[in-house]
């Protein structure tokens, strides 16, 4: 490794380190849109795009931006970026590794005293996991336009709307728009963990990602009657909660039965839900994803048709209620060619996977052809104290992205 | 029906009535240990109980009783009663029945003149369901000296023991401690609704309750991997709430085959509990009835074995923490004589039947021997604003205490 590089990489180490310390809670990494963390982080990430003199703005959500002009400062610029919030104690290369590896890469980029003919915008966006407002992508869809009035009426635990929360909370001195109109720019990359095991597997430090995966979420409700548990014999009993349970083992069964296919229950509530009582009522969370987004309807359509035999078999109602149902998004076939050749430059080998998790470049793609890096994470752990990259795949990534920017010298 | 009856009927109907409205809850009943509400229904009791006389008092908790000393004071006496607490949301027969029925007895005997050779004891339970302190029987355990340390530690929602409680909103004024030792009392007889369907198939407004049957619970914790739903394929999952879902359906089949075990699972908890993640943790309640202790007792070493199995086959683990071990309780066969005399007399048939849940009468058993009186109650809903009895069933009630008093003027 160059020294440069190895420069490169200690400062990117450092400050993954350093805003993983920036957290809302004591003792684990939380960190959500516009808390004192979150304004912290965006400010330092301002002050390190300084240092390579880039122009720096945020948004009133806290959102920020960096722009290196390049030597055609009217040509469509090259989009990097990925989130700086968290997950409730997560780790700390979740969405942020994203970040600081761009910004690395244009560190080297001007340690080499290289110019692009393109403009760069480097950003990093206040909220994609969506803690506070149990929803996602806030920040990409602040700067997409991808806000309604839906959006705004979104509810926090203290029952504050959006709208609400960001005349109180949001950050307005110095504020100035940040926004991408359809075709405004040339490509989005987003470098992020893989949070699988598909890179650990096949012994690779990062891949070259093809799309991210569609995605339905249902909330199933089974309805039967509550009892007295101590007073109603079993063969009178109309309890949703075994239900819903011989359900959940049909929903698994079907997943097992068709891979790639992925179906997952990971919430359930129950009424009354007392030790005592026969559950009247059993809800439970079905998240449901298939790299063909054809093949998952028809799965989701199948699991209904299952799920409602089981109920009715059993004297059972079903309401089932589809709250998400988002289409895959395909990456951009250009885009890609450059990061395979800058891979195989920099690591020797281009495994390709597909998304599960979405990501904020889903949204990006409203407005922009998209690519995305995956970087390999121990035991695909995420969202967890113990999510952990390896330093030198931290490198390696840094790497790829320096080579990719380089690609936009010939030809851009 | 004689005018008395008549007159006594429709006044324990009025009362009924009457303390099904006070609630420390708008819109639904709700009565706590030591709330205002519990307060006020105290005092109304003790009110009703001093027009026919009886010797009247209340313990720190709230507990109330009248004393009537008959002709021979000094005799054993014969205890009757009941809880005036409630369950959330709840119906308003569920305690205060037994209280109310007792209490028109006593006063049919009073307006025919009749003066019994023993004390008669009416009690009213301040806590029977406890709803605040998360345990059971506070009342009729706090006349029976049945607390220990460990009942003083028992902390509500806001984390306050029940010693810091009782010391604070303790109804010390005026209050007498009631205490029973074993063998202070000729016998206890309680009157409370069904809860269950088994008089209402017979077609009987009241029955005879032979046992109240022994219980056991559990909390089996189902252990596997938490991983993010997007990313995991199936087959390397440990998915921690399919195993327990495995285990619900195979209790359910146990307590179906082999009736009239009861298995019920009403509670569960999942972590981390998001839509996008594999559970971890999946925690269940178990709540296991029979009415031979023996048999029950072979079954939850049955279905702890089967719950292993089942969790090993798939790679997770079991924890199975068997949290309550009550055995059952029979009812006393001479005072069950007098009662199906009464029983006879009054409506003509004698059904029996176990009763599941657990009453006062349990804790009482400690002091007395026990006697239960079952009345019938619509479609055996309980715990809920719809509990109903039918008048003419109160009627049926009123009248077999009645003729199961008077059975004390002879043979005493």
């Amino acid at each position: 490794m160059s020294e440069a590089a190895d420069n490169t990489l200690r400062l990117a180490l450092e400050r993954i380190k350093e805003l993983g310390n920036l957290s809302e809670e004591k003792g684990r990494l939380t960190r959500t849109l516009l808390s004192p963390a979150s304004r912290e982080v965006a400010s330092r990430l301002m002050a390190w795009m300084e240092e390579i003199k880039m122009q720096v703005s945020h948004n009133a959500m806290g959102t920020v931006r960096g722009v290196l002009p390049g030597t055609q400062p009217r040509a469509l610029p090259l989009l990097i970026g990925s989130h700086f919030d968290t997950a409730v104690g997560a780790g700390k290369y979740d969405g942020v590794l994203g970040i600081v590896v761009g910004l690395a890469a244009l560190e080297r980029l001007a340690a080499d005293g290289i110019v692009l003919p393109v403009p760069v915008h480097l950003l990093g966006f206040a909220d994609q996991e969506g803690v506070r407002f149990h929803t996602t992508y806030l920040g990409s869809r602040g700067v997409c336009g991808d806000f309604d009035e839906a959006t705004y009426a979104l509810r926090d635990d203290t029952n504050t709307t959006l709208s609400t929360f960001l005349a109180l909370a949001g950050w307005t001195e110095d504020s100035t728009d940040i926004e991408y109109a359809p075709g405004s720019a040339r490509g989005f990359l987003e470098v992020h963990i893989e949070q699988g095991r598909v890179l650990e597997e096949a012994g690779q430090p990062a891949g070259l990602v093809t799309a991210i995966c569609g995605q339905s979420r249902v909330v199933g409700s089974v309805r039967g009657r509550a009892e007295h548990a101590a007073t109603t014999p079993m063969e009178l009993r109309h309890d949703a909660l075994t239900g819903a349970a011989e359900c959940l083992l049909a929903i698994e069964k079907m997943a097992r039965e068709n891979p790639p296919l992925l179906a997952s229950v990971g919430k359930m509530q129950i009424d009354p839900g007392t030790s005592n009582s026969v559950p009247g009522v059993a809800s439970f969370t079905l998240d449901l994803r298939h790299p063909e987004d054809a093949v998952r309807a028809e799965f989701l359509e199948k699991l209904r048709a299952r799920c409602s035999a089981i109920v009715t078999q059993r004297g059972l109602k079903l309401e089932w209620r589809v709250v998400l149902d988002h289409d895959g998004v395909s990456c951009d076939v250009e885009l890609g060619r450059r990061l395979a050749g800058a891979l195989t430059t920099a690591t020797g080998a281009v495994p390709r996977l597909a998304s599960g998790a979405g990501h904020d470049a889903v949204i990006m793609a409203q407005v922009a052809p998209i690519a995305m890096l995956f970087v390999r994470c121990r035991g695909g752990l995420s969202h967890h104290p113990d999510e952990f990259v390896a330093e030198k795949d931290v490198g390696a990534a840094i790497e790829v992205v320096f080579r990719f920017l380089k690609s936009f010298l010939v030809g851009g």
